[in-house]
């Protein structure tokens, strides 16, 4: 699964429950990394590994259940720019991370080793182990994504997208073999443009897709004309794109065999299916861990695979 | 005044009660500074920081007074090496330290800025804003000063000294003023091998300390063959040196015009003479506010300030 941070959390929650755990690899984005008060901090590697471990706050969706911001307080109060929240316990993982990564360590072993830490059997990579960060041109300018984001609170309009250090970075130790050897490739209800589009800003890993031999299902993060979470719709409107499945399926062009989308969206099945995309057409709300499993189910039996 | 950690954060306190904190400035050492978990580390300017600002834990001497280890507990379950004790709150002012550093700014800076959020009125810096890292040779080789303090407890026996990146280093700015403008300089009952040695180590310190026009008093950190806190007299000894006010005195020969020491030294007052130094024989133990504002009291006495 090609994954972005909470959507994919979700979605990666429901296929854990219908597959066996060891037999998936979810592929992070990592284009919303940073470097903050020394600390390597990947929020959607995070997310995904604080969600399939059950620490996730689920209200917020992202961060540690019940923690506490002693630290970051401290540094407020010392004068930092506290704009990036931090928790206590969650600080905790940054810093065994970025332990790891000052010895030398590739980003992708030592998420391997976090998620192990944590008791996940699934396989947790990285797309890439070299440096890919997401940079949007906006109506006030180039930002990072994390300024953009959450310093700015995603107010501004996006008018450009690149990511900056992808053409040089390769796949991480196992990617490419996970998509050569899957049995179904997914790409999790993700927002295209900025969680899934920098993991394929890896040109390995898009000739992979391209090439692949086995089926490729995305979930449309968009519904109803808007994105379940995030601005992502906003944000295909000031690209250019469509925000609807039909936006969606257009970017996935030539990658995706088939596309998920909500009943709130059943009349556009059929613009979706112009294009060469299957449309699968159910309840795609992940409002609880059944609806998650069974959002997982629809995707992969539209693979070919759960099929009796 | 120049500084190493526990007992001259203890001496400070003193200082800063006998006379007005504003008129004193406190050259650090930064030779046992580190970077771990990502996170730039001044324990010593730590100490001074949260001694003076009433935040430390009195009995351990260093950290913040109730301070919990979340962080760090989580970053050990993930794995980290976790041998270097950090607090929560402790990590907020090294967050605020590492993001401050990582924009550029020189340690002097920082720091003058962490004491001002602080509230302290005296003048904090650091002997110098380039790297210097204090660097043991032992019986079991070659270590790092927090390896070899804290990680290994202090056990080796050290065989040698050196100051990796002293030769390049240059006073912070502000700290040749401070001497060349003081009325009194002091020495604070700080180990000389690894507290004040690598103060000295900046040529241009040590040569402005040789010319100096104002007294320079000096507090024997050793009584009665010991170390009030630390391995200075195992030390002393395995460097060749005596473990005693009159090995400290040599060690710092040319350098200091009186040595204060313990009573229960007294008879070792002569030797300490011969060497062209002033012995000020009073009782150097600072187990509360008075004896250390005391004992303050005595060795501005013997620079010549405080006589009415």
């Amino acid at each position: 699964m090609l994954s972005g941070g909470v959507g994919a959390a979700r979605f990666l929650q429901g296929v854990t429950a219908v597959v066996p755990p060891a037999d998936v690899t979810a592929i992070g984005n990592v284009g919303d990394d940073l470097e903050i008060y020394g600390l390597h901090v990947s929020p959607d590697l995070d997310t995904l590994l604080y969600t399939l471990s059950g620490w996730n706050d689920e209200q917020k969706g992202w961060g540690v259940r019940g923690d506490t911001a002693r630290a970051l307080e401290r540094a407020r109060e010392l004068g930092a720019p506290a704009w990036f929240w931090l928790g206590d316990l969650d600080i905790g993982l940054h810093l065994a991370r970025t332990e790891r990564l000052r010895r030398g360590e590739p980003l992708s072993l030592v998420t391997v080793g976090l998620a192990a830490a944590l008791g996940l059997e699934l396989q947790l990579l990285p797309c890439t182990d070299d440096r890919l960060r997401t940079i949007l041109a906006t109506d006030v300018g180039e930002l990072e994504f994390q300024t953009y984001y959450v310093a700015r609170g995603h107010q501004d309009r996006v008018l450009g997208i690149r990511f900056d250090g992808a053409e040089e970075a390769r796949p991480a130790p196992g990617v490419l073999e996970a998509l050569s050897g899957a049995e179904a490739i997914l790409i999790a209800p993700s927002n295209p443009l900025i969680s899934i589009a920098p993991i394929l800003a890896v040109q390995d890993i898009r000739e992979a897709l391209a090439a692949r031999s086995a089926p490729c299902v995305a979930v449309s993060p968009i519904v109803g004309g808007a994105a379940i979470r995030g601005p992502a719709a906003d944000m295909l409107i000031s690209m250019g794109h469509e925000p609807s499945p039909v936006g969606v399926a257009r970017l996935y062009g030539g990658l995706i065999d088939a596309l998920v989308l909500d009943r709130a969206d059943a009349d556009l099945a059929p613009a979706v299916e112009e294009l060469g995309v299957r449309a699968i057409v159910v309840d795609t709300i992940m409002r609880d861990p059944a609806a998650r499993a069974g959002l997982a189910r629809e995707a992969l039996g539209a693979a070919g695979l759960l099929v009796s």
